[in-house]
């Protein structure tokens, strides 16, 4: 059986990774494939039981934050769980896996964001999940105009515990990412997703174009 | 002021460890010292929180276990909250630190008994709570006769996750233990844990005497 495909949604918030991920979940299974949609941090009872200490905090520690480094930790073991119990079984089948966030969300939030070392995040990756790699990161980018207009429209107050920080940590993230493209261009999409959802959606496919047809 | 010490109490389940641990405490008090006696993993709110997550489980997970890999992320993101909020903050404060395991027991745990490597337990150390280490390690040691008849008097059915593995693998991890004091002699002290409690407490102050006296 063909060894499935593994794509991972990234960029800030409020760039439209999950209606890109949704539109291309139905894209997909429209042509008869299996698809698994997932998110991170979290995706299995594991990781989402990490992703509720490190959003929501933990009872009695009087709104003290976890240090970057705990923070690190967590994400990476809620990671080596969603690898371990989903994604790595789902590709194993010959499903093609859509996760919302991935390695380089923590790559521009823990490394970028919070001092940590990109070395340690690839450590830690490593160590927790073998460094399973998507085959694709598509890195959806909106200008700061863009992605503060479509946060305002949530229906959230924005201030959870890594989306609730200042603009300047989101410009160190934004710039993080755009530096991971540009080194790794083999491993990275660009996609503008400054327009609708629908125009955007048909970058990503064009961008999926060489995996969907087999020759990558 | 005078930095603190550190003092971590090692060794396999029903060896004695926090009886010590308590009657270290007392006798360090006697002395004038601040003392602040802790656990692992655990310690602080985040680390009982993850804590929990380790020895019951997580609610949907159908009794499944961590792997070895999030299991080991997540006693070193334990550690590191530990150590960043209660561990070093005490030690600067010229407290003497007791603890109920520490670094060595992920090294025998998660390295001797899961099979995960000890250079890989070590970098999540240096990563998480940048590779602080004990004073000391008071490595107490029972025979198996002595640790299954303590063991057999605690009010508990010992089935927690990590506790109620089988013998094979509390063996390895009493091997690995062992194999630790001596490579490293510096820095364990070994404690015949067979005796009484008073008279394991004795040898336990013994060992304390250079740290006790300014000569270490």
């Amino acid at each position: 059986m063909m060894q499935g495909r593994f794509i991972a949604l990234e960029g800030g918030e409020g760039a439209g990774k999950s209606t890109q991920a949704r539109l291309l979940a139905d894209a997909l299974r429209e042509r008869g494939l299996e698809v698994v949609t997932t998110r991170e941090p979290g995706g299995t009872p594991g990781a989402e039981a990490i992703r509720a200490l490190l959003l929501n905090g933990v009872e009695g520690d009087q709104g003290e934050s976890w240090n970057p480094r705990a923070e690190a930790l967590l994400f990476a073991a809620a990671r080596s769980d969603h690898v371990h119990r989903l994604i790595r079984p789902a590709l194993a089948r010959g499903a093609w896996v859509i996760c919302d966030r991935y390695l380089d969300s923590s790559r521009a939030y823990q490394g970028g964001g919070s001092g940590l070392s990109d070395a340690d995040i690839g450590l830690l990756h490593q160590i927790g999940s073998e460094g399973l790699l998507p085959d694709l990161a598509l890195l959806v980018e909106v200008s700061p105009e863009v992605a503060v207009q479509r946060l305002s429209l949530r229906d959230t107050d924005g201030s959870d515990r890594i989306g609730g920080r200042n603009s300047a940590y989101h410009a160190r993230v934004a710039s993080a990412f755009s530096a991971f493209a540009t080194s790794e261009p083999e491993r990275f999409a660009r996609i503008d997703g400054n327009g609708d959802p629908a125009s955007t959606h048909a970058l990503v496919l064009a961008a999926l174009e060489a995996l969907l047809t087999g020759d990558a």
